[in-house]
This record gives C-alpha cells, sequence and structure tokens, in this order.
C-alpha cells in the first residue's frame, strides 16, 4: 500500500499513472502522475463528480472550455473543477514527472 | 482567495494556521502550517470525520494512542486517520514551515 508521494513513480517514458489513495463513500484521493502526456486532441474531460487537484510536482497547463487561455500551473498551485466542467491538461512538462494529487468528491 | 499551497505562509514564529481551501457536504479540505509546534501535553485530537494528511513540506511526528511509537512523516508521506482514532502531534520541525494537507471527510 503506497504511502508516500513519491514513492513508486513510473519512468519518464511510461504511460500516465494513476494510484488510488483513498476511497470512501462520496470521496476518492487518487495520485496522478504524468510524463509529458496530454488529454489526445479535441478530447475534453466532462464528469459527474466535483475534482480538486494539487500539483505536488512538476508543471502542467489545464484548459477548461469556458475559458479561452490555459491555466498553468506549478509545483503547490491547486484548482477546484467543478461538476461536469468541461476541461482538458493541454501539456505537461516532459523534464520531469508531474504529480497531481486529485480528490474526487460527490457532487452535491 | 488563496490558490497556491506555498503562498502566505506565515513566520515562523507564528502560531498554526489554518486555511480552509474547499468547503462541500461532508468534505473541507484545509491547509496547516505548523512552525514547531505540537499538540499540548496530554491532549489527543478525538474527531468525528476522517482525516486524511499529507506532509507537502517539513517534517513531523504524529503518534496514536493505539501505537507505542510515533510516526515519523516528511514531505510525501501520508497517512489516513479514522474518526475517533485519537492522536496528536509530537513534533513538527523547527527549521521551517511543515506544510499538511488534511481532507476532513464524513465517517461513511
Amino acid at each position: 500500500m503506497l504511502d508516500r508521494l513519491f514513492d513508486a513513480l513510473p519512468a519518464l517514458s511510461a504511460p500516465e499513472q494513476f494510484t488510488e489513495l483513498l476511497a470512501r463513500p462520496g470521496l476518492r484521493i487518487e495520485r496522478i502522475v504524468s510524463s509529458g502526456q496530454a488529454s489526445p486532441p479535441g478530447f475534453w474531460y466532462d464528469q459527474p463528480d466535483g475534482e480538486w487537484v494539487l500539483v505536488v510536482q512538476g508543471e502542467a497547463s489545464l484548459r477548461f472550455a469556458d475559458e479561452d487561455q490555459p491555466r498553468q500551473l506549478k509545483a503547490g498551485d491547486f484548482i477546484d473543477i467543478a461538476a461536469h466542467r468541461r476541461h482538458r491538461v493541454e501539456w505537461t512538462t516532459p523534464e520531469q514527472q508531474t504529480i497531481w494529487l486529485a480528490i474526487h468528491y460527490a457532487a452535491g
């Protein structure tokens, strides 16, 4: 059972990795490790749950469908993504693993 | 509204600081910044909700009443504290601010 966020990181060339850290009714805490991946062209996430995300390490660019410009995120930046707010990951740095902490919660 | 975990840190000599980052039904995300504080002698937290905590920066020592030895936590370490599991913070480093991310969730 993983209990250190920086343990067991995939290689920089590896696919994006998703690890569940906690699951409770209406709540799921997940570590996501990106290694330069972005969402496929034209793809938008449209999720039934809210998602609060924190970039713990690395850098990313997150785009909302209702905004013109992507948000640039670096270590320590966090953002709350409301349920069904369409968004995509435009970019993650290829220089190092980008570690996201994602808190998925049931929309109230 | 705070959207960077490393922003607006209190001085090292400041009291422990609690900042709510997100509040939703059954969920509260909080940043806690400790600067060498520990729980008062003989004090135990006994909380009605579950709490998942991540040390983002710094070092701490967390003791459970049902364990003989405290857990040593450093940046990246996380732990789930079940509702009503008595615990206390034995120590946080005086060398730098210890930043905790705490996810408080309704016990299922």
